[in-house]
């Protein structure tokens, strides 16, 4: 086989067979191609596609490209959560920790943040101590004790992704959706959990703009879940405004916290509930929409918070956190109102470039390797639907300097739009594929 | 600009600017880009295709990124004739002196062959002493004085072109019709003839196989040339079987010699004043179908000839090879039929597997920087047309062991077809574009 065969298939817009794709792959990860072979493979995707099952292949040989975790000695059946991506999101977690004080497996590697969007790895280690690395063996150990651990992903999992996303980035390949999909779910294929819970995230501070090429991009996961023998649903949720009030890494954990208090944002919770509900379902615990007020009750009796206090515990970190968030937290250095220009109803609250705000008071990376600032970010002060003076505060940036706060600030004012009216509340689903 | 933001045009496919076409072939050049965003821009290019103007800026981007000929000092207009290759295609070594006796300025620079198709240059280095590197200088001042020179092309021509077709060939993108078209029109605008004829072989042979194809290419040339303000015709020639007689350098200069002695195959010269007739009218020297029978004369009283000696003599040739060609010219050590395996008369000859063969015998190259075999080839001994009958040769090899001839005769055994019937005469022209 040649890969100039391979090349040629897909440049004419055919299917590569499973031989063709094993034959690529290999090579990729052995270094047998040259970078503009594998460029001149990915445009001829990019431009043509895939089809389901050379998609599900595709997937399947990247995943199996690296290391594979084997989570069968776990009891039940771990249920993964995967976002693609938002501002302000700390939806995992909340979902983590109530999940496995509902009962699920909770076995989660999970990513870091670049760009305007935030990871979850970033945000847990905002609690002094918390450790992400853990051997695999400390891992699963620590499921089995306390149902739930979050860690950060194996640097031996999908070697081929590492290679072609690097490639994508420079050859303007990067927006595909089988190029996309296959990237993640080769990730969540090699994490080894038996099912998966996509939030598929779509609107101005998402990567996915709008609804259509969101759903396109669901449907190519939750076939390629399904193709490879593991059950997937993907909820699509709404990303043009951030996800609760705060956006920065120890400043969302801390909202997290409180909403696993069952005193958090109302959307984030709602969101939550939701989230777990399918998780229970999809490991076999019955209905999701059996689940809502079980739920809500391990919120207010304390229970999720005691999952969340044990997982921090467990990797190392400070659970004092977990009860005094003023002591314990990292404070910014300098802290600024941005001022209401106008009297009126804070109609929009734009995602994007609020999350560009935050990674310019450093709290996010624009290049992997940044290091970050874990107090900074920003505080919406405004409540939502409710009608703002002008001069009130709308939003509070954290940052160590005040030329970091200069740098975000023209962005943060660019922010917010105004209205006579009070907005609907956007609607916060926006789909469910299975 | 970013070569990031060319690739995304291209990739979503629009068409390039000038000033994008103007920053990737100076960039390209310079070495600004990594290989992998060049091949992720052929392509797009390939799938998507360019636009006719987008096409003909490309093409001028790539003729200018290196040395350019200035002609301007030569008398009359020089009419360059190219043809995108072809077996047995002996077509130039006979066209450029009749031109020339014909009065048409010709100052040509021709390439090598590589696969099946042969290059003029080497077949006319089957001449002993004839040199075809030559000085500009002495290249412009051997057309002054006898009107025609055929030498090989620089290695300042269009370094863009060298760094593409190098890319292309590791890529899958060799067969695209405008990075062909570009490939050929650029060298041909960058050796600076103000008209160009173009010889469009399709067929077997051919680079393309099917008219549409050939027609799609040519009309792709035809409008780059007029788009670059240098008027050009291209005649669509057929290919499926060689070209006269003979495959192979030495043999292929001979027969051309007693073309133009007005003693060769009827095809071969018919094709050739055609040509010729056409390049007179591209030179202003009238209506192309005025000139059969004065161009006829041209090759019965030998002033072709005499042209033809006198470009051999300037380029440090041996000229009495013009006029004795047995004992001048290097013969093979071996010589050995092929026999016709039944009797009937012989309706195909596939160019391309003869080619091949020819290739095998030492005539052609299978790498760049192969050396070759001057005397190696085959001679058609078969009348067309006419009854065979069984063990008669249908062709001689000539190689220079008994070995390379045991590696080409499988070739040459599939390369003829029987009929009952005599078959009619193919059309030897399909078109031709304006």
């Amino acid at each position: 086989m040649l890969i100039h065969d391979i090349i040629t298939t897909k440049r004419d817009g055919g299917a590569l067979s499973s031989s063709q794709i094993e034959f690529f792959i290999k090579g990729l990860v052995g270094g047998s191609f040259g970078e503009e072979q594998v460029a001149a493979l990915l445009m001829a995707i990019y431009i043509h596609g895939m089809q389901e099952q050379e998609l599900v292949n595709f997937t399947l040989g990247m995943a199996n490209s690296g290391e594979m975790l084997d989570l069968s000695s776990l009891p039940g059946i771990p249920v993964d959560k995967h976002s693609t991506g938002g501002v302000g999101d700390k939806l995992t977690l909340v979902v983590a920790p109530l999940a496995a004080a509902a009962g699920v497996t909770v076995a989660k590697m999970s990513g870091r943040g670049l760009g305007h969007t935030g990871g979850t790895i970033d945000k847990l280690e905002a609690i002094p101590g918390l450790v992400t690395e853990l051997s695999e063996e400390a891992f699963l150990e620590q499921v089995r004790q306390i149902k739930v651990a979050i860690i950060s992903q194996s640097a031996s999992l999908v070697p081929a992704d590492k290679i072609l996303y690097d490639l994508r980035n420079r050859t303007a390949t990067v927006s595909s959706i089988p190029l996309i999909a296959s990237s993640i779910m080769s990730k969540k294929l090699a994490a080894g959990c038996g099912k998966i819970l996509l939030d598929v995230t779509v609107g101005q501070g998402a990567f996915m703009k709008d609804l259509p090429s969101a759903i396109a991009l669901a449907e190519a996961m939750v076939a390629i879940g399904n193709g490879a023998g593991r059950e997937t649903v993907a909820i699509l949720t709404n990303m043009d405004e951030p996800l609760g009030y705060t956006i920065g890494n120890g400043l969302e954990v801390k909202e997290a916290m409180q909403t696993l208090a069952g005193s958090g944002p109302e959307e984030l919770e709602e969101l939550a509930l939701l989230f777990v509900s399918e998780m229970m379902q999809l490991a076999g615990l019955g209905e999701a929409s059996s689940h809502l007020s079980y739920l809500r009750q391990l919120l207010l009796d304390g229970t999720a918070l005691q999952f969340f206090r044990r997982m921090v515990e467990a990797q190392g970190g400070d659970a004092t956190a977990v009860f005094d968030h003023t002591s314990t937290f990292a404070l910014a250095k300098v802290t600024q109102p941005y001022l209401a220009p106008q009297s009126g109803y804070v109609s929009k609250i734009n995602a994007l470039l609020l999350g560009e705000a935050a990674v310019l008071l450093g709290a996010g990376r624009l290049n992997k390797g940044d290091t970050l600032d874990m107090a900074a970010g920003i505080r919406l002060e405004c409540g939502r639907g409710k009608f703002t003076q002008i001069g009130e505060p709308l939003c509070q940036l954290h940052a160590a300097s005040d030329a970091l706060i200069a740098r975000a600030m023209p962005l943060v004012a660019q922010a917010f739009t105004f209205a006579a009216e009070p907005p609907k509340r956007p609607q916060q689903v926006l789909g469910r594929i299975i």
